[in-house]
């Protein structure tokens, strides 16, 4: 049995990791379960998968959490250093890093440096700390395996041999508000944008998804996970969302990976690295089937573009831009932007920004900050 | 520089294989070149590829090129001894076998014996001889590394990972008959089944794709190849052969190989392994592709099927069904019958025969002339 901890247990990715476990039960173990706020769900799944540490984020739910599992011998912990306490903890073989923005970046780095592989679902750590998080698990031969479908596909088709490969491309799925006029994109509301066609995922990135900086965020990931440069990535919008990327070899062959767009393939293959496991969930009938590939249209969803801008000047404006995004998605999803706002505000605060190095943490935490007061700000301005 | 030969070299897969040796100057030697009657393209390969050996399996036509090559310092010999002369040249790595039909199964062999490595553009021979040729792989450690392209893309799929395959799907265009009703199936001529819509390709090959008689093959090469089980491998209609084939694995992930329709990027793969080299040839953009994908017509195309219960049944009845299709595509190249004969003899030659263990050379090649003899008084007969 390997065992494994999971950081953001009660979000969508943790809850289908816990069912990929729940599924596989001779082949994982939980030692270590984190959430943020919602400790009913984390005392089903502590009673459920009986680890030995949880962690809650909020010291209230940590609190309430330590009342209804007295009668259990789990320890349970808060906040950052909880968190901390969750990624490093003896034996544990694979961390998956599936909390949402730039607190996985932290104990994704202290999990690397104890030598623990990383599933990684939190492409924010990458995007903001790509440099230091790869240099950080290349020093304990730590593997970074990726939760994210595109990634995933990737990292099948290359199969280590990076050597071989000539470029690769992402599909994306064009999301919710593909083919819509910049006249109905003014007026796009977060509830329309959460109605995501293919993948069922959390609020956060499925806004990133209708805006294309969900793309922009996974280019820079891939990026930093395969050591391909910008030029050598590209992005095609593949509304069917069955091929989940590809990569071109030097010789012109092209190695594709497939399935039904469900998130327990990647996260079960994630688990199951180096082997496969016989998998529980849908298999893919290619009969009857239709599949489409297009350019993406950059005028609609200049995110993307803007992403790739952000990643080859490097340093840490994507730090900047991923941050200034964390913000400005929260604040459209509470409706107190619009869509094109959304673009404006990130590129408004990275503009400002002048990027330095980014192989510290202090320098990148620090910048994150900034990026986020800054953006709170320019919004407060702009509804005023 | 990797020594190879090529048994066939004036066909469409030799010439195409040329052209390989040609773009990659520095990586391809040739060692021995071999032809049925065409000497005068011939004497340009061995000008132009410098061989030590020329063989042609017409010895008039080896007679008129000892003339035009005298005076040059290759040894020209002639017929079956010299097609297997060529075979087993010293120092050649690599043996392409790119002759059609079963006249391929003996210098495949004798190459395997001596632990030279196949690349395999010969289906016919895993038809007629699969647990023979397979078992004297075994033997000698040789690789038989596909040419075809369906096996080339299950091939570079697989990476060796049989054991976590669950199953296989070759993709077939459907040829130039696709969609074709009965009555126009009746009617169709040669002529009209040689404008294959993707491949270029010999005429032997192209009327097999029309009838789909070439993906009944290609199941039972498959079998062989990789050992799946006859249930275990299943085709798609995909017009567009761009997706050359896929692999399923346990965990429902699926990896496909695609490419532009063009044999020389197989060729080279097959050459090249284990490693890539940069192609010369056309790459694939997917932007703006429609990729489509459906179950075969059984009723239309009744020789896949046919092929699969040949194939299950196995000995010597695929060697039976493979003859009996050679001479009967032979017949209906030359005009002398039409398109629903080729099924009704191929069937009415299995159905005579006797089905024995097909582990001798000797019981294989007496079993292909009786059928191949059978066939021709069968289509006598019928003409008469």
């Amino acid at each position: 049995m390997k065992p494994i901890s999971i950081l953001g247990s009660t979000g969508s990715i943790g809850t289908q990791t816990l069912d990929v476990v729940r599924k596989t039960k001779d082949s994982l173990h939980i030692k270590a379960l984190t959430a943020g706020t919602n400790f009913r769900l984390m005392e089903r799944q502590a009673r459920e998968f009986q680890p030995e540490l949880v962690v809650m984020m909020d010291e209230n739910a940590a609190r309430q959490l330590k009342i209804s599992l007295a009668d259990t011998g789990i320890k349970i912990s808060w906040g950052i250093e909880g968190l901390i306490e969750a990624a490093v903890i003896p034996e544990t073989d694979t961390v998956v890093t599936a909390v949402s923005g730039r607190i996985g970046l932290e104990p994704t780095l202290a999990a690397l440096k104890q030598g623990k592989n990383i599933a990684l679902a939190n492409k924010e750590t990458l995007v903001a700390a790509g440099e230091l998080v790869m240099r950080t698990a290349a020093e304990t031969n730590a593997e970074i395996i990726p939760v994210d479908s595109e990634h995933s596909a990737i990292f099948q088709c290359l199969n280590g041999k990076r050597e071989e490969a000539a470029n690769i491309t992402l599909t994306a799925s064009g999301g919710p508000f593909l083919n819509w006029t910049r006249e109905e994109l003014r007026q796009a509301t977060a509830e329309k944008a959460l109605k995501h066609p293919n993948w069922k995922m959390g609020a956060k990135i499925t806004i990133d998804s209708a805006t294309m900086m969900n793309k922009g965020l996974e280019v820079i990931e891939a990026h930093w996970l395969f050591g391909f440069s910008y030029e050598e990535i590209k992005v095609l919008i593949h509304p069917q969302s069955i091929v989940h990327s590809f990569v071109e070899f030097n010789d012109a062959s092209i190695l594709a990976q497939m399935g039904e767009p469900d998130m327990r393939h990647p996260i079960q293959y994630a688990l199951s690295y180096p082997q496969r496991w016989t998998s529980a969930y849908s298999r893919l009938n290619l009969a009857g089937k239709t599949l489409t590939f297009s350019e993406p249209d950059h005028k609609m969803f200049p995110f993307l573009e803007f992403a790739y801008t952000c990643g080859k000047k490097g340093g840490t404006l994507p730090a900047v831009m991923n941050a200034a995004n964390e913000v400005c998605v929260h604040a459209f999803l509470k409706n107190r932007i619009k869509y094109f706002d959304l673009f404006n505000l990130v590129e408004k605060v990275c503009l400002e920004h002048q990027a330095q190095k980014a192989d510290q943490l202090a320098v990148i935490l620090d910048t994150d900050l900034w990026a986020r007061e800054r953006s709170e700000e320019l919004i407060c301005n702009m509804i005023k």
